[in-house]
């Protein structure tokens, strides 16, 4: 049961990042098309919001590991 | 039962971050590009929806380790 | 059991706060890279909406810890 | 099994109540963008929609309490 | 098994309700953002198309105290 | 057995009446906001659809408490 | 085990009727803001339509309450 | 056991009556409200179209009051 | 379990035939009141697609009346 | 099981034969529509489809029968 | 167990069969009618589609009469 | 178990298949309906991108069939 | 349960690499449709991006055929 | 359940990565073909996305390995 919840949190985890960082950097790419000369501040905002969507997954997995050596 | 549930909470928790957090970042991008002037209340709006969106997500994450080391 | 129960309580909740304010803040970023002027009453706006939607996944957070301690 | 089910009321309540509302206030916000001058309007019909749709989540936070002091 | 009954009536009923009124309300608001002088109309049909989708989950909180208080 | 029945049936006809009323309602609402003079036509429209929508729901609802009180 | 079944016909039969008369009528509300001088006919075509969409529901309907009363 | 069949029968076939009439009726009336002197074509072909629509749930109707009375 | 089996090969068969149909005879719908004078064309085609989307529904309906003679 | 296995394998081939006809025949028909004088060749080309799409669910009705009479 | 797998694996093809093929045919079909002297190589690349498409669930197919005759 | 799990194997590769080719076949169709002079380097690519996405799915059969052998 | 399980990930990762090959491909056909000059480095790219997608599903058959020799 | 455990982190994890990639690549392909001079902004920042999305998948892998060995 243990090594069943540890890869349930990394892998809904990874659907969950999956998902948002996809939405994220795939308009990031979408807006430099339109505006090459914009570049530095979409990327400096797609670079928050990575960091913000991978908080909740990396604690998840940090939450896995600890799960698994235990 | 224990680690379950602690993996179940976080990894629902990562999804509901990631989708909420993709919408509101990517949207942000998408206006930054269109009106790059805007920048700055663009991102000050979007902290603090990254912000309000992630409270549920982080309290679940400190429920997950309240149950590990319970 | 009662730890399952608190963790589906903050999961659910984190997934449905998430999806609200994530349509709240997206359309509010939109709507003030339209218009930048109208700035405040959008974010006013934003506000409330969001604090109404937190209502019912906060008072499950009180309660999934209300289950984890009992 | 009480706290499985005190939990489920007001986690899909939760669920409910963020599209619900998430769909009023996102279009509201919407409105607002669009024409400011309407928005004393906008703003009572928005309250009187989150009023209406608060209303069964609220009495299943009531019965998720009454459940869990039973 | 009476307390998960109770509690799946107002779930499911809160989640019908959420989306059935959300749509209503925010069509409504975005008609009012049209035509502001077609308010009354608006609201009068609005009043009473969320009072007939409240009717059936109304009548489940109803039946969902009934079982809990049996 | 005989309350999850009961609440089965009224749970399921909350979310069936409230998409179909969902609809019908918002559209009528769009339809008025764009012909005002339509009004009558378009409520007794409206009017004759919910309770055609409603005829199964209100069924279960009378079922729910059938199976409940017996 | 009868009560659920009970339950299930005429709640599946619900979401039924709630998402087929849904489309009919409301598509019927749109046509008559368009063309109010055709109310004659999309009306008849609705009650046609709605009569037809109810048949399997009602049926069921009818076997629900053979099976509560067996 | 047999119970539960017979509403299984209904409840699915009522689901795939509801969807399937509710998608030939609504084009039906769009196409009435665009040419309204098309009208006898129209409804003709879509007499043929639920009454086809109609065969599978009549006879699970058929088979599913053979197996109440079995 | 020999009724169950009976149950969902039909009620399966009849969502399958309810869909399809459905698309079908919509389109059809739809493409006589663009060109009226099509209409002999488009039933023989939409006779011949009913036919076809019919045979595994109709060919499960047999079996299901094997099953439930057997 | 040998009962449920043959409704399974039929009730599986019904939809995946309705949805995939479905959207072939519905094209066609919207082709018919646009261009009259290319209706030999959509036919024939809807027939190839149609007689490939339907090769897995036939076997699947085979195999259906196979398993009943074994 | 054995009649279920073969069941399975037959069912889940004509699904993926379906949808897939569905999606190459109703695009060549709509090709067909836009440039109806492309006709040549759009059905060539269409059967070079649908042959690939059909490997998968084809071995399925003979995989399921292996586990019969087993 | 063992047929179960070769059944699973190639059942959701024919569904992964049966998408991921729908998908690319049907634009490399609609490509060449645009632009029928670059039928050549659409095909090409077309035959690059079903070789990949086959790898996985004619890698699920084989171990499907060792499951089988085993 | 290890053949399950074997079989699981290989069919999971069927499913990924399908759908996300095919997002990939489909695109870039697209867009060769468009800019036949531009072939090279649309290739060279897709080339980049169905490597990386292709990634975690061919460690997953790896550990696939690890757990089936095991 | 070690195995299945194994299984389902990787499998989970390859969903995640190829949805989340296939968005990411297929948006920078699409934007290359609009802007073949912005190539290399567009691919640095659509590695840089690929990385981030990969993380936790990756992260899974190593955690199935962890498992199967253990």
């Amino acid at each position: 049961m243990e090594f069943l919840a540890a890869a349930l949190v990394i892998g809904l985890g990874a659907i969950g990042a999956g998902v948002g960082n996809g939405m994220i950097v795939s308009k990031t790419v979408e807006g430099i098309a339109r505006q090459p000369e914009a570049r530095g501040q979409l990327q400096a905002t797609m670079f928050i919001g990575v960091g913000i969507v991978e908080v909740v997954p990396i604690i998840g997995v940090v939450l896995g590991f600890l799960i698994y050596f235990a």
